[in-house]
């Protein structure tokens, strides 16, 4: 790398402040997308108790892990983070459940 | 609740199996997302070494958090999540940090 080359501070922390209002916009559109999520989960809850099922399956647990390891593969994420999102995801959802049991 | 309106346990299914249609539509797009999120966090990382810039920035993240549960609040999020959320997002930024400089 060319020091001659090298961006000034000034240019440097413009590129970072515009890459966080990027980082900030996806950061409210997954947090909007979460907040769906927990509706859908909700309303999985209200449905399985009022059918007599069980809370969890831990075969469609295991059908989203690797169909979400599939996606993270393809998108370029580390397959283990997904899994990783997806159980404290999950571990969230139990907790409303619990709560709303409670 | 009256039993005679009670949904078939056919009628419970088929609305559960929709739901988790939608659920694992949101979870694609959270992956992509994420991902596209750990490609700007890579940026951030390369800016800030170029920039001899420290890798975190606790007063950014006072603010994010701060915004992420203002937004939480406006979707019926609970904000406590929202800020476990991206404190486990920003444990896997320095993860990946970590993995770089070793």
């Amino acid at each position: 790398m060319s020091s001659e080359n090298k961006p000034s501070q000034e240019e440097i922390l413009e590129k970072l402040y515009a890459i966080r209002r990027s980082i900030d916009n996806i950061d409210a559109a997954l947090v909007h997308m979460l907040a769906e999520r927990f509706k859908f989960t909700q309303e999985v809850g209200a449905l399985k108790a009022s059918g007599g099922l069980p809370p969890s399956d831990p075969e469609r647990e295991k059908e989203q892990i690797a169909r979400l390891k599939e996606l993270a593969i393809e998108s370029h994420l580390d397959p283990e983070f997904a899994e990783k999102f997806l159980n404290f995801v999950i571990a969230e959802v139990i907790h409303h459940h619990e709560q709303h049991l409670n």
